[in-house]
């Protein structure tokens, strides 16, 4: 089976000594998963695209015939994220128009597989960074003013990569390509896995509001043994009691909110720090609760002096409705359900386009983990699920 | 003048951005330090031995003759530190050597500058680790399971230096060879400043108890987006209590508590932290105080699921008070004071070692810092003052 071959190939790409995953985007294992990819695209006579923001597109039949259905996803990855969170989309789309070939099927329209670049945001710091740069929603002016931890712009990290950054920016041609989109991916919560769904595959109806905001701290560098309380300024204080606001807070207004990341300057043991800087991640079926958590939390932490600064904002997202009662009717009835995770189908539904997700079960709900997992048989009832949605829609 | 020149040669070394320093223990900013203090010691005519810790000594007469007047201190820094804080000991030592040859000084004895290795404990977590080695302090098992947060453990790190770590252990030869030890550092509070004291320079009696110790909070990786508040087991939490709690227990107990450094696993914006590392550095000028805090802080993060490990620990040192007194005496009545700053000098002188410091003015009291400051003046006091220390420890 080809799924499983395309599994294995995948599987030592970026892997940690963690077990996880380390593919971030525009560095050699992401270059080693674009190569996988273009492979695959040659192995199966498909023709290879890229567009305005380096993002591969695979395609049966001529993209400019007429817009196309689409499906596919991302290979890269949070840091020791897991194995499914994004390949499962490439390698089921992949494995499914390989079905359609060898069942002789014929589509009336073209065909197109997607491998989008920097989904996660990890190198970045803007989630979905492919998608958002070709839709227009990220500017080309703010993409190429963005850095990673290292300094490294994203201009000088696609270039390193053999890439042209010249482009970057909202493609039209791209967009025009695109009839309808339909992203498989691993559900990231456990719904289909609870007792009132129980259901290997499920149809996606929307993705919360949610965003990320950077948390700037400032104090006052000092030796941490000569420097008395009184005369510190020490930022991690400041730090501290933010992350306890922002829990009561997301408890207060039916929200989540994370401190996942943080950078402090200058990191040593015997130094109380110049700077901590830390990324909240924000979201809530509401938009107005992802608002107000916010209002509140930057209020509680300008009082400690910290500056307070967006990077990235997806409102609420609702995927067609028409598109996703089909896909479940054509599922047997596959439940529908929303999900606070962000995804580039998201991104395409925001620019219009006709868009709708696949969600396969999770037995754990655990995700952006090295244990993050789905069992085979789910995996392979994903790529029959997307097999008869491209034959449907394609028909 | 050459304290001038040596001081210029030093600057460009290891510069960061910041404007402060980044010289970390056996790198090649460190390789540059020591092929640095190899030529002073060749342009002086002295002798350059290494000890089993590699640290770098410079001799003026034969060291196994009669144990010797040593004087020096260490050219490492924290991350991002200030350029006084340990070259202005071995620059000044070297100067005031270079002050004794000019003047046709005889030595009845040894006269030594010891420029010791990685006294920050910026790369490997062990603060004064060259001296610590060659006392016993640290024992040889700890210093070659020592790794830095790359996973490069101290014996890599030193053959990649050149370095040969197969005699990391206690140096019963070098020890012999110290009759006595005077250290000279920038003062890293500001009492030689203020209207109490308002010195150039002071003579140190002892440094404060102190030690670090590591705290993981050990959590459950997941999605920011999808994890409900009451799934999650996320560690930032805990953290965050920590650090307030250090700092009310500090308050309680007169000490100094200093959460400077932090590693997050895996540290990315969407995903909950599998891991909170971070290092406490706490201090006091009374050792039960410190001990209090510890053990209440303790106690507070295992509720948490912390493990509250032991890095470094040092007791309350009291350096030589004859010695002291005597070099009081002879510089004009400077100041007698203590410090919440450790010193390779207080591992020399716990390992029982005739052991003194003098202290150079700091106007502003800050340190480990881009911002620490000696004026000119002041550095020039204290050249003198330790050509006059050299001069009667010697005669």
């Amino acid at each position: 089976m080809n799924f499983s071959r395309r599994w294995t190939d995948l599987e030592p790409i970026g892997r940690a000594a963690s077990g996880g995953y380390r593919r971030f985007a525009w560095t050699s294992e992401d270059s080693e998963l674009r190569e996988w990819f273009e492979d695959q695209v040659y192995g199966l006579g498909l023709t290879l695209t890229l567009d305005r923001a380096g993002n591969q597109w695979a395609w049966w039949g001529d993209p400019d015939e007429a817009p196309g259905i689409v499906t596919g996803s991302h290979l890269d990855s949070v840091p020791d994220g897991g194995a499914f969170d994004g390949p499962l989309g490439v390698v089921s789309a992949l494995s499914a128009v390989e079905a359609l070939k060898a069942e002789g099927f014929q589509p009336s329209r073209p065909i197109g597989v997607v491998n989008f670049g920097d989904e996660e945001g990890a190198r970045f710091g803007v989630a979905c960074a492919g998608s958002r740069i070709i839709t227009g929603a990220l500017s080309p002016e703010r993409a190429q003013s963005l850095k990673d931890t290292e300094g490294t712009s994203l201009v000088e990290a696609m270039e390193d990569a053999g890439q042209n950054p010249d482009y970057l920016g909202r493609d039209e041609e791209t967009l025009n390509r695109i009839g309808a989109f339909v992203e498989l991916h691993v559900e990231q919560g456990k719904a289909l896995a609870t007792d009132e769904y129980d259901a290997a595959i499920g149809v996606g109806t929307a993705v919360w509001p949610h965003g990320r905001w950077r948390f700037d701290f400032p104090g006052e560098a000092n030796h941490a043994g000569t420097t008395r309380l009184v005369d510190r300024d020490d930022p991690m204080l400041a730090y501290a009691s933010t992350v306890l606001a922002a829990r009561q807070f997301a408890a207060q207004h039916q929200a989540v909110a994370t401190f996942g990341k943080l950078a402090v300057e200058p990191n040593g043991v015997n130094a109380i720090p110049s700077l901590v800087r830390a990324w909240l991640d924000a979201r809530a079926p509401q938009e107005k609760d992802v608002k107000a958590l916010l209002q509140e939390l930057t209020a509680s932490a300008e009082e400690f002096g910290a500056t307070v600064s967006e990077e990235s904002w997806t409102g609420n997202t609702l995927f067609d409705p028409d598109l996703a009662g089909r896909l479940s009717k054509l599922l047997d009835g596959a439940p529908l359900l929303g999900t606070g995770a962000g995804h580039d189908a998201g991104i395409l539904a925001t620019a219009g386009i006709s868009t709708a997700m696949l969600f396969v079960r999770n037995p754990t709900g655990k995700s952006h983990t090295p244990s993050e997992f789905a069992e085979e048989a789910d995996c392979l009832a994903g790529v029959e699920a997307l097999t008869t949605v491209l034959r449907e829609l394609a028909a």
